[in-house]
C-alpha cells in the first residue's frame, strides 16, 4: 500500500541523536526487556563476504510496548588497515510493529550502530565498574573507542583517560578528540599493560583475533569492557582472564558464543557447562552486579538487535519533521 | 563515508521492471549460479510476530560476477483475510559487492519478490512442463496466482487457464486481470480436482497449510508447480503426491524443507534420506528435467535470496536515473 516513507541522512542523526544519558536509558530499557522475556530476536544473519575480508551482518528483534521495530544492516569491510575510513556501511529500517509497514530508513552509516554499541558500555559502566574511577583506559583508537569513552563518562566521573592504539596517529587523533570533548586530562600509552594496571575502568575496541589484554594485567578494582569492532573471530581478554574476573557478563550469551569472548574461551575450555549472566539480568537485579569495590568484573558486548530496534525508536522520536519524505 | 544513494519507489520500478523474458533470464542465470557454486547465501532470518499473525523475513546473497548484493526484506501480516489488502510490506537495499556501500533502496513493497517469484516459476515451467500445454490452472488467486500464469505463458502458449480461489471475488477479479492481460480464455472453477485434471500445468499459489493438491488428482502430461505465499507452515501439495511423481525438484533444499512442500513431506517421513535435485542442477543439464511428454513433475519454490540479488540488479540497470538521489 502507498505510504509515506522517512529517508533521514547520517547527518541529521548526528544532529538529532548523541550519546546523552537518554540513549543510555534507552538502551539499559532494551537490556531489562531482554531479562524480562519481552523481546523475541532471531540470531544475526552473517553473511561473510568471498576471502574473509568482510561481511554484512543483519539484526532485528522485536521488544514489547515499543510501536516499531529495526532491522539493521552493517555492510562492509571488517579490518581497514587505515581507521580513519569507517570499515562499513549500512543502514537501519525502521517499520511498524502493529501493521509491518516500512516508516523510515535511517541511512547512517552505521552511526546508530555506534551510539547503542557505546550506550551499551555506559550500562555496563555503570552497573560494574567500581563507584570510583580516577582512570579510565581504552584499548583501540577508532570511532567506538573515542565514543566508549564518551559514553562512560556520563556514568563515571574519572579526571583522566589513558588511551593505546597500535597505530600512533590514531591513538594521537583520538586523544585530541577526547581531550577537546571532555574535561579529562588524556595520555597516550604505548603499554597496554600500564594502561590496565593504571585503570579501574578499561575498554577494549579492537578489531584484534588476538588477546589484547592479558589475564595476568587483571587487578583488583577494575571493570573490563570488551566491545570489539564488528569481527567475528575477535578475541581481545585472554580467556584465563574470563575465569579470574569474579564477574564475568554477556550482553546475550548467544550473541557472545557466536561473536564475542565467549566463542575463543568456550573453544579453550571454559564456560561450556555454564552461562554467564546477561547484562539484562544485572540491570533488572535479577542476578547480582558489582558486590565490592575491590572486585574483577568483564563485560563481553558482542551486540543485539533488541539495541538495533531501541535506539531506532529514540531517533525516530527525536527526528521528528527532519529528512526527506518519500511516498511509496 | 557520504556517498548518493538512490530512492526508488514501488511505482517507479512497476514502470522499469516488467514481467517479461529478460526478467526470466536474470532469474535463471541466478539459479545455475547457484548450482554451480557461484553463490554464497545464508539461511533466510525468520523473526515471527507474536500470535504468529506475520513475520519479517530477510534474503540475501552473493553472486559471483554481479557487481552488487541485495538484502530483501519482507515484513507484515502473512494471511489477510482480504487478499486485495496485500499481506506485507518491505524493501529490498542493494549494497555495492567491492565496497560494501549502499547504492540503492528499492521501496517496493513485496513487488520485486513478486516477480522474482514468478520469474522462478517461469524457469521452472521452461524446464520442465510438457512442451505442449494447452490448459493452465492456477489454485489461489492473489497477485502472485495472476502474475505466475502471466510469466508461464513467455515460456507456454496456453490457450485456457483455469483459476480457482476459495474467495469467489478474488477468482472472479484474478479471472478478469489475466483475460485483459493474456490472449486466453479464462475460467473459473470451483472445483480444483477439475483444474488439475483438465491442465498440464498448475501453478499452487496460496497461504494453506493442508494440501489443496491432492496426491490422487495428478495424471500423465502434467507438471505442478508450488509457490505459496509467504506462508511458513505452508503445506499445498499432498505429501504423496511428491513421491508419484516422476521428478521432484526444489529451487533450493534446505529451503524447501524449513519453508516449502519438503517440510511436511520430511515430516510424514519421506525424503528423509535423499536430497531432491535442484532447480539449478536441471538449468544447468547436472541433473535431468522431464524425460517424456507423459511424465508427471513438480517444483518446489521456497524462494531463495539469490533471486533478490538478482532481481534487484536487474532493476538497478533498468531504472537508470529513475528515482530520487539522496546524499547520506
Amino acid at each position: 500500500m502507498v505510504h509515506d516513507i522517512r529517508i533521514v541522512t547520517e547527518a541529521e542523526l548526528r544532529r538529532a541523536v548523541t550519546m546523552d544519558l537518554d540513549t543510555v536509558e534507552v538502551v539499559e530499557r532494551a537490556f531489562a526487556a531482554l531479562a524480562t522475556g519481552g523481546v523475541s530476536m532471531p540470531p544475526t544473519l552473517s553473511m561473510p563476504f568471498a576471502g574473509g575480508e568482510g561481511a554484512v551482518d543483519v539484526e532485528t528483534a522485536l521488544i514489547d510496548g515499543l510501536q516499531s521495530y529495526a532491522v539493521k544492516i552493517l555492510s562492509g569491510l571488517r579490518d581497514t588497515p587505515d581507521l580513519r575510513r569507517p570499515g562499513r556501511d549500512g543502514l537501519v529500517v525502521q517499520f511498524s510493529a502493529e501493521t509491518g509497514a516500512v516508516e523510515a530508513v535511517f541511512l547512517d552509516n552505521g552511526y546508530l550502530t555506534d551510539l547503542r554499541t557505546a550506550a551499551a558500555g555506559a550500562v555496563a559502566a555503570r552497573y560494574l565498574a567500581p563507584e570510583d574511577v580516577t582512570t579510565a583506559g581504552v584499548i583501540g583508537a577508532g570511532p567506538q573507542a573515542s565514543l566508549q569513552i564518551k559514553a562512560a563518562r556520563l556514568v563515571r566521573s574519572f579526571e583522566r583517560v589513558l588511551v593505546y592504539g597500535r597505530n600512533p596517529h590514531n591513538a594521537a587523533a583520538c586523544a585530541a578528540d577526547l581531550a577537546a570533548s571532555l574535561d579529562v586530562e588524556v595520555e597516550v600509552t604505548t603499554d597496554p599493560e600500564v594502561l590496565v594496571k593504571r585503570s579501574q575502568l578499561v575498554v577494549t575496541a579492537t578489531s584484534e583475533q588476538a588477546p589484547v589484554l592479558k589475564a595476568a594485567w587483571l587487578h583488583k578494582e577494575l571493570h573490563v569492557t570488551a566491545v570489539g569492532t564488528d569481527q567475528l573471530n575477535r578475541n581481545e581478554i585472554e580467556a584465563a582472564g574470563l575465569v579470574r574476573a569474579d564477574l564475568y557478563v554477556c550482553d546475550r550469551v548467544d550473541q557472545c558464543a557466536t561473536a564475542g569472548e565467549l566463542r575463543a574461551a568456550r573453544e579453550a575450555g571454559l564456560f561450556t557447562d555454564e552461562a554467564p549472566p546477561e547484562l539484562g539480568d544485572i540491570v533488572t537485579g535479577r542476578r547480582p552486579g558489582r558486590r565490592s569495590p575491590a572486585e574483577i568484573t568483564i563485560c563481553d558486548l558482542a551486540g543485539t538487535g533488541a539495541q538495533d530496534t531501541a535506539i531506532a525508536a529514540h531517533a525516530a522520536d527525536l527526528i521528528s519533521e527532519t529528512g526527506t519524505v518519500i511516498r511509496a
